[in-house]
């Protein structure tokens, strides 16, 4: 696991505990925002979504990702995902193992995110 | 340490052994290349410059970092590094232990690399 300060995620973003450490901020010379989130067991974000898209890269544990109208993804140490532009998706903890990510907004002249309603307990406990 | 495959970079290109991931290939939709670099002990990068800059987390390991006309930096995990557009640059490990980073260039529609010659021994050996 990296080591990195961090602070508690926004309760009204995320269900559970989540520690967010911002490690890049946008600005107009690399229009890029990147930073670590650690997820708790059980911890994950609302739905939302980016005008630009997301990259995460998967640096620890296991967890659940899902866009939108597709099925939940389990994502690991190693992982890559692209998220597209536009599209709402939401990513945490398993309900077992806590998760650690790199997060990688490209293009922020466009916008960082757009944040949207918790997931349900329904929809997270129903992941195989 | 994070877990991927990887190849050994161009002997041209690199002095010593160190090898490459690359984890986001450039797209005209999220424009951004990442990869991951395991630097050897000794191992380093030639001079190059990236078009758009380049934003480096250091993920595991000892290592150094120079901007042409600047002091060698010593660079440790959880470090999280910005190089300009278009200024020249080194990065690898130190002499006694490896060095794991990703790398992330942004806005590749400008280009990603132009490399340059290597590191000599004698740079390299007068970092204190």
């Amino acid at each position: 696991m990296l080591i990195f300060d961090s602070e508690r995620c926004d309760r009204t973003l995320f269900t559970g505990n989540a520690y967010n450490t911002g490690l890049v901020d946008a600005d107009s010379v690399f229009t890029t925002a990147v930073g670590n989130v650690y997820f708790e067991p059980g911890a994950r974000s609302n739905w939302h979504s980016h005008p630009a898209g997301q990259i995460l890269i998967i640096t620890d544990g296991v967890g659940y990702h899902q866009i939108e109208g597709r099925p939940v993804e389990i994502i690991k140490k190693g992982d890559v995902i692209k998220c597209p532009p536009n599209v709402r998706h939401w990513h945490g903890a398993s309900a077992d193992v806590g998760l650690q990510q790199l997060y990688i907004v490209p293009n922020t002249e466009k916008g960082i995110v757009n944040w949207n309603e918790a997931v349900t307990d329904k929809l997270y406990k129903s992941v195989q």
